[in-house]
């Protein structure tokens, strides 16, 4: 995977682990939850699941979040087409303020894309 | 469908017709390109559409939106389990404070189905 | 003007009193800043900045501050176009999570409107 | 306490039991945490959790949240002034879009109060 | 203008292109439907509808829409005494979250005059 | 304290003077209203106010005024413990869209607390 993806992946381990050294059950078993929510197992696939945790993230517009989104999208082999339709309905949804995450959205997904080959 | 869904989409062709008074070319270009966001053309079919519109709406908290996008789900026949996932991750994503939203979510789903019988 | 707009002053002065009966000195302060923002003095008439409060209220989808500020635009004289003009900036910036507090809002201009004849 | 409070914790029962008639184990696992958090254990005081949860629902605007963590905060002998200092740090922070659920919470916590003697 | 509106607008061009690679028909009417928003067209001025986008972008705290509207505000001629009304509406609707975004737009527009000079 | 915490406190400063440029009478009740609210007076002591301020910023997802209040935090002896249970409740309230703010907020805990030594 891209350079950019795998900066993200570090920083974001780091700071997990920052955030771990204080963390109490509550927070571990939030962590926890939350992964369990993205599992490959259930009536919906991951890749839904993942799609939906990004259009989720998108409008309410968490950087950090789309990257997390994107890098498992990419794993789970959504094509581009696939995306462009689920950042269009969050930006339908969400409106105009959502643009500028979009547009780096994009950009992480081009650079993801971009070192893989 | 339930009166409880009926009553929905009248309440919101009424509030829809007083909006299209006055509204001009801006607002009604809006209003088709979101529906448009949702159309079954594509690459994801409209059941995966709707539901991205369900869980954006969920953490975003509107309660007309869920509606109407609980309304599509049923007519795509997103089943029980796929809701409660759908939802799960929004409310994972969104927090406690999408709960009150969700629980009236379930009982909008509830009544849909009931009426469907 | 409209009984329901009278209605909503009615209400809004109802809460006013309990909370004022609790309130302190900050959140007197606060209230007296939140009107002095909108007076007619300085370099922006108070018809602009009462479009700018709608335009703030309807993003952040607030349904009793649309109201409120509708029934300022409407003592400015607003227009129907330069409401319309200003709602379709929000709808544009917040999404279509903003679309049900926008036909409500219609639909409240469009009561307070009729009463006055 | 006070008829309204009794009628919203009946209502949000009545809505919970729907919700877990679909709700799987991550919903669960959700509700199990989120009523954790807000437990007489640890550093802080359940007194102060519930101020913090209902400082949280202020600004964040849930009006349930907001009458759940007052009932909370009533069954912890939270004083007037206790509740008016939280409140005003909510608004300040939230600013006045806030007005209408922080006048709303008032009202609550008036009736509450009001069912005691 | 400024260095630093320079360097916005270079980078906003940047991933426009990059954007709009992978933006199908939605996307792209979503664009030309904001552009069209915001022009001088009308009952409302153009300088109006900018500081109405300024404010909306101001409560929903995206620092790049700020900057953007920004510099149409610089270029529709807004006074220092019109931004700052416009300002401290937003700063009173969206309370004190919105003040790091606000000490930023205020550096940005200083930064606009002074390379103007 | 720590150079990250100085750093941060200069910045704000530097801002500051920018803003208070531009600011009118209205903008610095503002900034007046709001440090009037975390004052050492009144039911609350400083410290559970700053934890409230901690707590609403956290769940609006506002870096700087995390940041502010986690310094105020540290000055009024705030222990990891208490710390954590607040984080936890913004956590639980918020959703997992305000973890990465956490991680970040336990990196800059962290670093104040190293600096200290």
């Amino acid at each position: 995977m891209s350079s950019s993806a795998e900066k993200f992946e570090k920083e974001r381990e780091r700071l997990n682990k920052i955030a771990l050294k204080y963390a109490d059950v509550k927070i571990k078993r939030y962590f926890s939850l939350d992964s369990q929510s993205y599992r490959d197992e259930g009536a919906l696939p991951k890749k839904i699941k993942e799609l939906l945790g990004l259009v989720a993230s998108s409008v309410l517009r968490c950087d950090d979040c789309i990257k997390y989104h994107l890098t498992e999208c990419f794993k789970q082999k959504v094509t581009d087409k696939e995306l462009e339709e689920a950042l269009s309905i969050a930006m339908v949804v969400g409106g105009s303020i959502t643009i500028p995450h979009i547009r780096r959205a994009f950009e992480f997904w081009d650079n993801i894309k971009k070192q893989e080959d």
